[in-house]
């Protein structure tokens, strides 16, 4: 059973090396627009989070609500990205965005999405939304990143290395599942959205609850309970995804180290360019939360529970 | 000790409804600018977050690090949030824009920002930054969204009401502290800013761990650690505020709760407009924070913590 789980779930996570090469793209320019409005949920929506972050032109505003901000209009760039078309959220801001005539471009496998969009990138069917995040993400940084052959390359080779070096990723699996504490992950630019990938990733993946905040902002906030009232710290075994900006957060990292009685797990990139890194994090990600899913005996594919919701939302109209 | 700190902290909680007639603003137009982009961290940063909800004509991007967005120009308008004036990400951002030529809109009480801003809402000093909300936040409403007189005199009498019929709230803060469980705040638009804010009141004033996320993005991730996996649902409490948009989602707390384990507390702003429905809830967080601090018998005021961790950072250049 398990043995099974992880030949087709290995065989998902490992096809990214495929998905990279997806160059479909839409015909837009960014600078014909105010802003890029993405609206999308869950494993969908976390493509738009990771390309905010890359995408410095425009603000990049992401939408994971049933509604479109008021200030959308035709000069605002609207996706919307779906991996089964269905979601009920997305579908209710395409059709504020159609009543305000705003253009719908779409990524999606199928669904509603797919036929009531105006521009459609269709991608490859019978995955886990979170499975296919280069699917999702592609289309997006090909359009407005211009993403080069060489480029993909690079970065395909970079993850093939790192899939030749699993090992430290096997015993930090491990050291999640003996430690018996909640995964606390921890990030500053450009990876807060591959922490938020990354939390996600153990709740679905590893079935394990999670929990991630930029380290700076999560100072201002957090150290208060994590280290008064008897030292909530001790509850988190804490992965940091190394950003490049700023070195202050490094430095804020080391202070935290010594005051915490936690062990702080830092966990740098390997790549020179930021999308280098960013593939190389992501990959990492996900073989890890699969690892700790398969050494808790989870099946990585399994969200029953989200199925359920769904079914039982669809009775109610 | 205690009962100085209440009384102490009490006034100044209680002390909104001056905050609430603060009628400074800046000569500024929204029309102007492609975006609102506003700096700033924690107690300061949120009123960023809570203005982000409630103004719709433009898209208010909040920056809660050192780094400014590299497409920040002259074409947007920044303003930078910093209670004491002094805090070393805001300040970062400050000196990014200024070299940008970016004309710097600065809301603080006093330190650097004070000095080196071009345009100074200048608010009391004296209280703790998330103490001032009011401050805060009335600035950005008068500027942007040209609140009356009436509306300010509307929410003080919610406010009176609201103090005046305490009791349900004393009750609930004695349920949280019973059940030693960890307070799961849950909302949707448009009180996704106050969930936030409800979390960091938990963190700082009661020194409680806490967590918040938006319902619908929430049921995307989070239900599967949370009923799989031996029910992690069950070490929570679940308050939530409810929102106005959409009645899917009280379609989907509904089904929640009957798979829940643990009970889900329903919030229900009370008011007219969003503003007033708004104000209710902060003041109410705000009451309902402290209440949970004193009956644990810490002193709501005291975030030593993280006191002295601006105090190490600043030995390190």
């Amino acid at each position: 059973m398990i043995f099974l789980a992880e030949d087709k779930f290995y065989s998902q996570v490992y096809s990214i090396k495929e998905q990279i090469n997806f160059t479909e793209k839409f015909s837009l320019e960014a600078r014909n627009f105010k802003a890029i409005v993405i609206s999308g949920m869950g494993g969908s929506g976390v493509s738009g989070r990771i390309f905010a972050e890359i995408f410095q032109e425009l603000p990049v505003i992401v939408v994971d609500s049933y509604k479109l901000p008021k200030y959308v209009d035709r000069s605002y760039c609207f996706i919307a990205v779906s991996y089964s078309g269905n979601t009920e959220e997305t579908l209710s801001t395409v059709k504020e965005a159609k009543a305000r005539g705003v253009r719908v471009n779409a990524i999606t496998s199928g669904g509603e999405l797919s036929k009531i969009c105006d521009n459609l990138i269709k991608i490859p069917a019978g995955l886990q939304p979170r499975e296919a995040i280069g699917y999702l993400l592609m289309p997006l940084l090909n359009t407005f990143a211009g993403i080069q052959t060489e480029e993909r390359k690079k970065i395909i080779s970079i993850l093939e290395n790192l899939e030749k070096e699993r090992s430290p990723i096997w015993q930090l699996a491990q050291k999640i599942v003996d430690s018996r504490k909640i995964p606390y992950i921890l990030s500053w630019e450009p990876f807060t959205s591959l922490s938020y990938r990354f939390k996600t990733q153990f709740n679905e993946n590893s079935k394990l609850f999670a929990l991630n905040h930029n380290l700076s902002e999560q100072n201002h906030n957090e150290l208060v309970p994590q280290l008064m009232n008897g030292g909530m710290a001790e509850k988190f075994i804490f992965l940091v995804l190394e950003g490049d900006y700023s070195s202050r957060c490094k430095v804020r990292l080391d202070i935290m180290e010594n005051k915490f009685s936690s062990e702080i797990i830092r966990i740098k990139p390997k790549g020179e360019t930021q999308l280098e890194k960013l593939f190389y994090l992501l990959h990492y990600i996900d073989i890890l939360t699969v690892e700790v899913s398969l050494r808790l005996s989870f099946d990585p594919e399994d969200v029953k529970v989200l199925e359920n919701l769904k079914a039982e939302l669809s009775k109610i109209k």
